[in-house]
């Protein structure tokens, strides 16, 4: 096995040292295209709602821990230890409090476990498109989820038809509103498709595939337990112990598109729960005086551009969707 | 001295604390908006003559070394170091090998000598809008920067009226072409005004802060000579000593706007041009691979988006262009 896995990784490898050459196929340049239009139908969109777009963090001395088992890039930043980000979740937050419907398309690093290589869904970089709005409840933040989705498969749809052609894929118009499924309805949803999971951790990834699978469309998951996700996302107050969370999950097998929350902003019940999930409130010193001086309530959630790609792509792997990506344990450009 | 330093190091560190409350005064809200219509209108001028947007390399094993001084974020990328872009460049001669016209945003960090923080034109981390362009020389290139900057200057002019007045700045319309001056006029230019600089060397900042203020209008340096730039701008054939670049420089003072160069393609030129400026090759590998392969020659150049807005908006200091700005030496958020 131990073979197998590192035979495999070799012929990646191998594959992605010369991943500046990829470029130059057809099938390379159908793909960014596509994701080229998509992205600015999406921005458009937002902007149309009054979004307005910031230039995303890149560093800082803190970054968001729910990042499932993949390690952070820290370095020394003038004596002190910083940290690439892995998600700008606590920046979006800042930048809400300010300007109220706010978006940025963040580069994001995770070192993610080596076996993650062939998983054909993850990325050690990656793009995010991440917003948040003020005042927004989880269902105002999955209403801009859905939409945002329907805007980029239309407008592909409508504008890439050479390319999808090219790449033979039939990709089905949306509209919008998906269903929801509650964290509890998925479980009992997989039981009754012989799939047994412990209640109260995140979905693992072979569940949430077969899910995409078999749902036929895309739909929302929905009231996270609150063991499951990091401390931002808040709990329901007339239903302790459940969170006004949701993923958003692509159809045909390609996994989660999108991860939201409505936040967690008060500063005690940050700091408890900072606690339970064993974090150091020392590190999130600036957030938690952010906190304590009081920022609206809001919602929002971030979009992987990659996987969006692979999704209206039709693509197998993730790492297609991306100029010389970058794979755990394989050094290439 | 050094207690000045420090002292003023110290200011600026209290100030910075607190940059998550910076923006939500209503002239950081300006200073966004208008920032945010500058990158749209930019973005729409590419989109119009057929340019692509890629998503951002975030990492790699090599950087651009040409950054003046500056360190390079370095980490453990799965038992080999890896750097955190300095700038993208390499990657940015990949894209335009298969895509043609290619651009991104491209997220760079730099940890800058200390006394950066005070130059009000330094970050540490901040984003380029980085093109290139295949089979053009440096003069299409010129043609597309100076035609870019109008684009965004006379947009924001036409539709952040308010904005602009809240600012106070009376910020010119812009029409092309723009003035190009040679190194070496610059350099007679400098001394008719009073000052002398060594020939061979890039311009000092107060050199190009005062040339800045001096023409009254956006202009463009050209020619540098050989020893001055990276390895990767390419010398003139029929000028020995003499390079095929350009920076655009901002009027009022505000310094550098863009850098840019026709690129060096060719594997035996670049290798020795490396050797010449102490660049080890063996850690271009993958890049030297490329070239010896072949890539179509180029011209390209990469535009601060944060300098940029510091411009339109008539600001003292860059970071204030910035969510949680990072300046060298400062623990801020």
């Amino acid at each position: 096995m131990e073979t197998e896995v590192s035979l495999e990784l070799q012929r990646l490898s191998q594959q992605l040292q010369q991943s500046w050459k990829i470029v130059r196929t057809p099938r390379m340049k159908a793909i960014l295209k596509i994701q080229d239009i998509a992205c600015d139908a999406m921005r458009s969109y937002l902007r149309s709602e009054g979004f307005i777009e910031l230039l995303p963090p890149i560093i800082g001395p803190v970054t968001d821990p729910g990042i499932r088992g993949a390690k952070q890039v820290t370095f020394d930043y003038y004596g002190r230890e910083y940290k690439v980000m892995s998600s700008a979740i606590l920046y979006k937050q800042a930048a809400m409090s300010g300007l109220g419907k706010i978006f940025f398309m963040s580069p994001n690093v995770r070192l993610e476990p080596i076996d993650s290589a062939f998983t054909g869904r993850h990325l050690v970089e990656f793009v995010q498109l991440d917003l948040e709005i003020a005042e927004a409840t989880y269902f105002d933040a999955m209403s801009v989820a859905e939409r945002l989705l329907c805007e980029a498969v239309n407008t592909v749809r409508d504008t890439c038809q050479s390319e999808l052609e090219y790449l033979n894929r039939n990709l089905p118009r949306l509209t919008p509103p998906f269903k929801k499924l509650t964290y509890d309805e998925t479980l009992e949803y997989l039981r009754v498709n012989g799939v047994k999971m412990r209640y109260g951790i995140e979905i693992p990834w072979d569940a949430e595939q077969l899910l995409s699978k078999l749902v036929g469309e895309p739909f929302f998951i929905i009231d996270y337990p609150r063991g499951a996700r990091g401390f931002y996302d808040r709990e329901d107050e007339k239903r302790p112990g459940i969170l006004r969370d949701f993923d958003l999950i692509y159809p045909e097998g390609y996994g989660e598109c999108a991860s939201g929350a409505e936040r967690e902003h008060r500063y005690e019940k940050v700091l408890a729960r900072m606690k339970e999930t064993g974090e150091d409130p020392r590190k999130y010193s600036w957030y938690l005086e952010m906190l304590r001086e009081g920022i609206p309530p809001s919602a929002g959630f971030g979009i992987g551009i990659e996987r969006l790609t692979r999704y209206l792509c039709g693509l197998e792997y993730v790492w297609e969707a991306r100029l010389c990506p970058k794979l755990a344990g394989i050094h290439s450009p």
